[in-house]
């Protein structure tokens, strides 16, 4: 068996990883689950140096960078780091990685893929259930001990039959389609970047998410966020959708002017919402702490032990492979 | 118009409709959806009578009884009734009732049908969700205002790839298998009084609740409640279940040992549960009240607006069809 001091050397000689923000992971899951005897992590944000002295110090010989959603790698952080040649990123999207400037050097990204995609669209689904037969509400009101004092709880609302509307039809969307139109007979509709192939997608598309409102019992936001999304569901919308609407929002809280709808659901000019992303988080907007027919999510759409464990698994994976020189396991293809 | 002296007097003139105990729909969705002018109610739990006496006085003529759930009617009842030819129920099972007797007397019944399944499978799938995504829980956790000040909420469970376990197959279970194996990519075993076709049904049958626990990460229960059903959810079949298992109730209390099912879940021995039904209810077992790995529901799994709504129209229509011999709306055929 090595002794200690052979053990601290042989570490000493692992290739390094670099981290420049605390994935979220490490804190909710446990960094543990991320470690390998084939490499070993140099954290910037341990530093006390600003980032770009710290890179300046260490950055030359760096190979490999682990990033997370926050990591935003753009091509100042790449020109301090010259000899990168892979992103491992936690993350499903890429957006926070300037993608052409990665080409250009010659960089391979491995993505978390489609490993949350299923958990999210549970989430939406549970949330939307959640708001239109009242589980929290009335869990609390049972909780509460008023079921025996004060009788029944008010009626909620029958899913099947409701219709759908879906609001960016990637990995996610498409799995929230499924459970609802196959599992729970609702119909469904969508608006997107741009309409899909119909002999795959068979939901009928609209170009503007204010008719897709008009046309839906609930919206279900499923959309990344870029500057054509942002406030997407803005006041015009919400109208649209109407006094009795439900609005599920598993994308970003800036998909949805939060405003405007703190005050819909506050007005009853919508009926109620399911929420795991908000535009300021973690606060939240006090109003709706106080309404009943509104379920809050801490942005924990994605986060299950099993897609936390997923995420270690990948993460190693790709790290230990681009050591071995042997294929990533899931590398992104830039086309 | 009608005077309002002979309106008075052409209602008198209305078959009556018997109804012996109050039924909850009146109370939860109101009774004037379930009038007609084709038939007036006569309400025995209106009268300070003793029921038998209330009978004696004024069952003879009564051709057609309006019962609920809760609503027992035996030959006792039956022999007050002798020209009764009809009894419409509120509910879906019929256990309430004598069917050998009323099959001997001609009595025919129309029952609510398939009108609740979708909305009680709606409501398991539900209850599911939360447990093992922690929504209600994390709901809470939000609105109390800890996300800012203590961080994220503890991790949930994956629903997609749990193997799933349902007691009792029929309207209910089926809807629920489908939802979950279907639209969320679960496998489902299930347990029920006898195997089905299996070109029919696909999934794999246990005779034995306990060897179906213990193949099973989440047990739903959806049987009805008989000699045979009562307690199957014993001290074994939570042990089988395991600390990793969740229980889903959305058949009646006492087809768990409730009293162990608490104690399981004070001592984690199971993981959660989501339950609509109780064994006293509305009392509640107060432990469950203060644990967060709990959903408790105040047996609303039936209840929702539309289902309400639809029920309203097969209980009308099917007495007025009755009055107008014509075919019942939902005739339960005796096999």
């Amino acid at each position: 068996m090595a002794s200690p001091a052979a053990a601290a050397a042989a570490e000493e000689n692992l290739p390094q990883v670099l981290i420049l923000l605390n994935p979220p992971a490490f804190t909710i899951f446990g960094e543990e689950y991320f470690t390998s005897s084939k490499f070993r992590f140099l954290k910037s944000y341990e530093s006390s140096l600003p980032l770009d002295e710290f890179l300046s110090a260490n950055g030359r010989p760096m190979r490999a960078l682990l990033a997370t959603a926050a990591t935003i790698v753009g091509a100042g952080v790449l020109e301090l780091l010259p000899d990168l040649r892979l992103i491992v990123t936690t993350s499903a999207g890429l957006d926070q990685l300037d993608l052409a400037e990665c080409r250009r050097r010659g960089i391979r990204i491995a993505s978390a893929g489609d490993i949350y995609s299923a958990d999210v669209a549970d989430c939406a689904v549970g949330l939307l259930i959640d708001v239109l037969r009242k589980i929290s509400a009335s869990n609390r009101y049972v909780k509460n001990g008023f079921w025996a004092s004060k009788g029944d709880y008010p009626l909620g609302s029958k899913l099947r039959g409701k219709r759908i509307g879906i609001v960016g039809l990637g990995r996610i969307g498409l799995q929230v389609a499924k459970r609802l139109q196959q599992g729970f007979g609702c119909t469904v509709s969508y608006n997107s970047r741009k309409k899909k192939n119909p002999d795959q997608v068979p939901y009928p598309f609209y170009q503007d998410v204010q008719e897709l409102a008009a046309n839906s019992d609930a919206l279900i936001l499923c959309c990344g966020l870029t500057e054509q999304t942002r406030h997407v569901v803005d006041k015009e919308v919400l109208a649209a959708l109407g006094k009795a609407g439900v609005i599920v929002n598993v994308a970003r809280g800036a998909v949805v002017d939060e405003k405007e709808m703190v005050r819909c659901l506050v007005e009853g000019e919508i009926a109620g919402a399911g929420l795991d992303v908000f535009e300021d988080e973690p606060v939240v907007p006090k109003e709706l702490l106080e309404l009943d027919n509104v379920v809050l999510s801490p942005h924990s759409a994605v986060l299950t032990r099993e897609s936390m464990m997923e995420l270690a698994r990948l993460v190693v994976g790709n790290l230990e492979a681009f050591f071995s020189n042997e294929p990533l396991l899931s590398e992104y293809e830039d086309d």
